[in-house]
């Protein structure tokens, strides 16, 4: 890792307290210096300037196209095929019932126990809400493969699984879906700003995902729902919201679908999150994504080369292969809560997952090979010396 | 109106550009002057110092309740009844889906011409999801009592009409519908923030509401929903998003949901903009409904009489009571849309709706009796002058 890689640069657009050793960036992401001033400059400049004419003036109307093309960039998705809004949660809802809708001879979604828990609720209310008798089929990750059969209308799976950071090989489960006559639904959660992702040349039919994991855009951040032009203009939305309509402020009786992925726009955008994710996006122009990925192989393997140095005995929860696992490493520990709670004191800030996840994520636009060494020692530290297991630290900490 | 009134504290928080005529908080609200700074604090304070852990730092998993109670008390709604997040085209889903639920041998939701078309596009995504063949049926304002009869499941209205202003009477619609068996879902957008209302006194299931016109939160502000309390434990959510678990951290494989309005949570929060929200809503500390609906009715009654005056025949779309309408006036203007550029143009901003409606929003907190008849004198200038009608304006402002 030279001197003059380009994540110096990057490095110097993140506000980041001096010090810490952040590794959770794959739960919400670093502070872009830019955030701040593009925020004050919506809600001064353009709300409290241009009051209602900043819709038109200031482009908030377009602006989940434009923030939603950016995103594409990152997933191989071509411009006009991306939009954001809502939550993560209801870009889900969105795409897996247009994809029932799409296949209404077939009853089986298919997904694994890998995928974040939200996807399987929304699945279940759907599900509950459509009364057809669907069924919500959950297998482990390594049978996914196996079960995709001619039952199977679709198959939503999360590339990255949030605990382990296993990485499903989309490009190949889409094309045994599709072989099967079933649809993808793609959550790149933990993908999007994580790893190249190149929806268009796997065939994705849907994918969806946060913005405020790696891409940075702050708590609560703006989803993004991609859908393949193919499918987009026979997408019956089920959240038809004026904001999908193909005349918003015509305000007719009834719903007319927008043409495209616009379609699943719902309700009025949020101008300030938007502006806040657009903002923070600023830090990939000219990034390549194999370079991410080639910088995020590395830290991960440097920490858990460390780790593993000084306590040899430790279970990693992550394959160990690095190209089978996303942008992070995990370590499985018994009392890994009270472990997080000892580093988290220490300035090393990871996150715990029940019942035994540790879970550390690398960032290269903000985490440079010093932070994770650093963070391993501290780990190495902690795991050696039990302080983690004095009865004070845990009547400060309340661990149980 | 005296110099002592409580609303030259009020205008005081407001950030307006000097010389601006304002008649359009009924689409987007003002900008409060503590909202820039509290979002400021936010981003560099909280996302940027505590990162991850301001989730319980700085409370931001509890905000969507926090400010739920805050919009509860303007609408009348006991603590704990009331939670925000997502789009108002969202919460009217989630409300609709619920009340569905809950009356399974009914097929009809009712409707009037005066509802806001997202609330009924999303009945009509929602009917076409089920699949069990629900109607939704739509009368004119006039004729929604006597439709109320034993096949409706759900009565779910726009309390204010967005275009005329016409007012439906909650309490005795409420229970015109409990009579006959049916649910009634209140959408508050032109309600809250803009005259007293009573979703406990009135006996209402479900309440809906944006925060962006009278409760001045930004363009696209959360949405809120109230659920009665006797109801939430056992409604459904049709949306059963991780925030809306009873557990959301503990990621249980499968769906329970939390207690109360928190069901109706979907996905993570939108920190950012439930932080302007909030402190947008600082300027209703002390303020009363009563008070303010006075003044906005002594405004409105204001810009009426000085409009009427100057050009007599022009038509009020709004009822001539001031009783049996929001806080807005309309007027019908065959060219509607080119007198309202002229008026934009001069800087009175109010807005049109097609085919011939020219919208008036009275908002005390930020609006004087000054404004209102600088508003109306401009209006009736440029009627009188017919300066809206020359072929250079037309030219200039794509009136065609």
């Amino acid at each position: 890792m030279s001197q003059t890689d380009p994540f110096r640069a990057t490095r110097a657009l993140f506000d980041l307290p001096d010090g810490l050793v952040y590794l959770d960036g794959n739960s919400l992401g670093a502070l872009p210096k830019s955030v701040g001033r593009r925020v004050a400059d919506v809600i001064s400049g353009e709300w409290g300037r241009s009051l209602i004419g900043a819709w038109n003036s200031a482009g908030w109307v377009d602006l989940p196209r434009r923030v939603g093309d950016r995103v594409g960039r990152l997933i191989g998705a071509p411009a006009g095929t991306v939009t954001m809004g809502d939550t993560l949660s209801i870009k889900v809802y969105q795409a897996l019932a247009a994809a029932l809708d799409l296949k209404p001879d077939r009853r089986v979604i298919l997904s694994d126990t890998g995928n974040f828990p939200t996807d399987l609720y929304m699945a279940e209310g759907l599900i509950a809400s459509l009364g057809r008798g669907h069924e919500l089929r959950v297998v482990e990750p390594e049978a996914v493969e196996a079960a995709i059969d001619e039952s199977v209308a679709a198959v939503m799976l999360t590339q990255v699984d949030y605990r382990t950071g296993r990485l499903h090989d989309m490009a190949a489960l889409t094309a045994r879906s599709h072989a099967a006559g079933a649809l993808t639904i793609w959550d790149l959660a933990h993908s999007a700003g994580a790893l190249p992702v190149d929806v268009s040349g796997a065939g994705a039919d849907f994918a969806v995902g946060c913005t405020y994991k790696y891409l940075n855009g702050g708590p609560g951040a703006p989803a993004f729902i991609f859908v393949a032009p193919h499918l987009a203009a026979n997408v019956r939305p089920a959240l038809s919201g004026w904001f999908g309509h193909d005349a918003p402020f015509a305000f007719e009786p009834a719903y007319r679908p927008a043409a495209g992925v616009e379609r699943m726009r719902v309700g009025t955008p949020p101008i300030l999150a938007l502006a806040a994710l657009d903002a923070a996006l600023d830090v990939w122009d000219g990034i390549d994504m194999g370079t991410v990925r080639a910088r995020s192989i590395a830290l991960g393997e440097l920490f858990v080369r460390e780790v593993r140095t000084g306590v040899p005995d430790l279970e990693l929860a992550s394959p160990a292969d690095p190209a089978a696992r996303g942008s992070q490493v995990s370590f499985r520990h018994t009392q890994g809560y009270a472990v997080m709670q000892a580093l988290i004191a220490e300035g090393v800030i990871g996150d715990y997952r029940a019942p035994d996840i540790m879970r550390f994520g690398f960032t290269p636009l903000y985490l440079g090979e010093e932070e994770v060494r650093r963070g391993a020692a501290v780990l190495v530290d902690i795991l050696r010396t039990g302080r983690w297991d004095t009865p004070d630290f845990r009547r400060r900490n309340r661990v149980t």
